[in-house]
């Protein structure tokens, strides 16, 4: 199973942490990110989105970082990491979403900015970040793991990017609960790091 | 169970068109959104991100229109909408992902600007747009359903907010595969629709 990848991309180590915390193996292939190999053939063949992570899985062909989650999940783990009842289920849906969108073009699109100098309107991104921040740090107030009181691919799919945060100049300082979420993810067996995190 | 529900609200509509789809009943609850209600209690002890919809069902409660689709298609539909399969599933979740993101931040809040009066850039609409349209239409050139070349709550979720892309000032006449697509979703048994589509 091939995971096409770039080592700085927090979407790609969103698939990367989760394989490691549920040790399912993966074939990586860094991908030539700089050189534009992801909007290129053969790569724009299997993602016409032009973008990575990309799973291949003998026929299986999967763009998105929470699909490739989900696939993962429902394939080679157990229900502890995405249950299959449409209650659980759903509360792990709603952190994909805000995977997907706020934390997406929030604290992930200001690191676009400030490290590969992304042409993305940087008060935007901090707008959204000063949203959602504050709505997961609420969250956490009362809650251990984002979704289920247990670790689940919702905290993989936000982790990345929130810790990243002050990569893109967003602080976590006001955050509290968040700082401690992000220790508790970091102290899960087989926690696999990278670059800033 | 209960919808806290907008009629104006396309990811609202979401949730009603899939519900008479697929016949699950929907106690559905006229929000005061002009009046702020979302933001008030007790709407907002239900969902501190101050949205709707909002689906309550016994001691379930949901935020996020795409977390709703997914926990109703498990809960109350068939394998047809929402398949249990990993890559079944996986090929929906990345629309899931679209819907919430790109469709979200593109059509979508170009309609915000346009008929709501928000204070969202509308040039960033617009390129979104630009961009998401025409990956839609170059997969509807092969498919004639978002995924598993069936209706599945893929198209529940991407329907509303490009049906409703005119009344945001973005023209679908580019694209004649997704307005096709478009009529095949309006054709399909028990289709409700919305002011606007």
């Amino acid at each position: 199973m091939k995971l096409y990848d770039l080592e700085l991309s927090g979407n790609c180590y969103k698939v990367r942490l989760f394989a490691a915390l549920a040790q399912i193996p993966l074939d990586i292939v860094a991908v030539d990110f700089l050189g534009g190999a992801h909007k290129q053939a053969p790569l724009i063949d299997l993602n016409r989105w032009g973008e990575i992570p990309i799973l291949v899985d003998g026929e299986v062909v999967l763009r998105d970082s929470q699909a490739i989650l989900v696939y993962l999940a429902v394939k080679y783990a157990g229900e502890t990491w995405f249950p299959r009842g449409a209650a659980g289920m759903a509360e792990v849906v709603q952190w994909l979403s805000t995977a997907a969108n706020d934390v997406q073009n929030g604290p992930a699109s200001a690191r676009l900015v400030d490290k590969f100098g992304y042409a993305i309107d940087k008060a935007d991104t901090l707008k959204r970040s000063a949203r959602i921040l504050p709505l997961i740090e609420a969250h956490l107030a009362g809650h251990q793991w984002l979704a289920l009181e247990r670790p689940t691919i919702a905290d993989c799919a936000v982790f990345p990017y929130v810790a990243l945060a002050p990569e893109g100049g967003v602080s976590l300082s006001d955050y509290p609960n968040t700082r401690q979420w992000l220790g508790r993810v970091r102290a899960l067996p087989h926690f696999l790091a990278m670059p800033g995190v």
